[in-house]
């Protein structure tokens, strides 16, 4: 029954950045670079590494140019920055970001409280962003929040994210990433909208980006890899949301899909063990254990392979 | 694509057993006899309620019998309990147990590990308790633990896991449970074993028990409707393993399943709003969090609502 899946994934680790970008605990640049040389070294070939917002908004990426210009790249691996605006994008240019990332969302009241705009201004607002990137040589990806279900106005129609879609590729993105922001989808649903939404598309250029809010996000990529979906977005860990808050919204830890992916026989290049090393630098200094799953259990393997003792079941 | 699930799943409800026996807060009699209650008033039609073993190994099921003599049993609620001897079995037909549970293993390092016998000991030790339940007019599950993976031998051959469950049928249990023991499946296994195990029985007799170390339990489940499965095991609150160590091995939540189910369509018969009042109870009791992600999400969204705040994401 596992045949028709595709042979290959891309993880797109946004760790760095959508993980961290909510943690109170101040990490200083160094900090922050070497954790995406990690991820890289990790194998992992996508790595969102900063954002040019508002420093008072997000305090975490108030040093994103710093990153990127103490970053050791490795050839093959893109680093994209998140950018809302247009001074953002001169800010990522500045400091050599060679790919960027413009969001909004797929309900209205969701985009006024996240970004202060309705859809439609923030699509204008990309606009020049996109063009003047593209010019530059950039490749452009797009954020669709809330395209399962938002915290305010509740379920999204699937229509409304393809229309959001449309118009970021009508734009000049390359890619866009439909994000299930509070972690709300179950697997129909997955078809629901890829149903509608897939279709109007190349496959390759729709990614999709799960929250384990309900524990579904395994389950979810399982859905969408049926429907050919090879574009996957995690964090490290699963870093994102608050890890102190228990029951805060998570993104899908990236150990949890390579764990899933590997156990399907679908190639990530991304060396588990290498991932679960990166991910417990952040650990370590964040001093809290991170949410991810199979993290958890690599650790407790680990420690009963140094104390020699047996599996306990 | 999500035609051709089953319409309907019967969750067996281990929270009270299989949740409860290592841990380490002793609980006593009255409240274990609530928690079953409060499972079933919440809809669940099976729920092991207890074990007739050693009380020196498990101290945590040393009052099944004052739990079953307190139980306030609902009208087409099955409340099997744990028995692995005649020993065992004289106690429970003692308090009035209608359902019982015999426990073997796939692997036999783990059966020694975890019983002390053989397989082949274990399924002898087993005939006259079979046997005798039967006569009794009692229903007789078996589990079957390590059928993914055993914690000393690794991989476990899917023709192990078809012929214990044969063995176990052919004493004369009536259906037979498929444990993931150290959570360590993923969906391609899932297909593997059920596509040996399936073919011989019929399907409303076999059940799956997963637990999701390896964050994969709801992946799993979906893979398992898709064969027909429509039995599966689950635990209150994710309750089982040991909630204060990060990384316990623990069974699936049965929250996660029903919302997993539900939004797929399926009934389940649970209301999850008063099954998480259920896994509340015990939570409140051990003072810790836990584990179940939609619990989590329930709480928090609770939170919210009495705090009349509006919803982060």
């Amino acid at each position: 029954m596992s045949t028709g899946l595709p042979g290959r994934v891309t993880l797109v680790e946004v760790g760095p950045r959508d993980g961290l970008q909510n943690i109170d605990t101040a990490l200083d640049a160094p900090f922050k670079a070497r954790f995406v040389e990690a991820l890289a070294a990790a194998g992992l070939t996508v790595v969102e590494a900063g954002a040019f917002v508002q420093p008072r908004a997000v305090p975490q990426m108030a040093d994103s140019d710093e990153v990127y210009r103490q970053l050791v790249r490795r050839p093959g691996v893109r680093y994209p920055a998140l950018v809302p605006n247009e001074r953002g994008l001169d800010a990522a240019l500045a400091c050599g970001v060679e790919e960027i990332a413009v969001f909004t969302a797929a309900s209205e009241t969701f985009n006024r409280k996240n970004i202060q705009a309705s859809i439609a201004e923030s699509l204008q607002r990309f606009q020049p962003v996109v063009r003047r990137a593209r010019e530059a040589g950039l490749r452009v990806r797009g954020y669709v929040s809330t395209c399962f279900g938002c915290p305010y106005e509740g379920p999204v129609p699937p229509e409304r994210v393809l229309e959001v879609t449309r118009d970021l590729f009508a734009l000049g993105v390359q890619e866009v990433s439909l994000g299930d922001t509070i972690g709300v989808a179950v697997p129909a649903q997955v078809d629901t909208v890829l149903d509608i939404v897939l279709p109007a598309f190349a496959l390759g250029t729709i990614a999709l980006h799960f929250h384990d809010t309900y524990g579904m996000a395994a389950a979810n990529v399982l859905q969408a890899l049926r429907h050919g979906v090879h574009v996957f977005d995690a964090s490290a860990g699963g870093l994102g949301g608050c890890p102190y808050a228990p029951g805060a919204t998570g993104n899908v830890a990236t150990e949890d899909l390579v764990y899933l992916l590997h156990g399907m026989g679908i190639e990530t290049g991304v060396d588990l063990e290498r991932l679960a090393d990166a991910s417990l630098l952040v650990e370590a200094r964040l001093g809290v254990p991170l949410p991810s799953r199979v993290l958890r259990a690599l650790v407790a393997a680990r420690r009963r392979r140094r104390g020699g003792t047996a599996a306990s079941a």
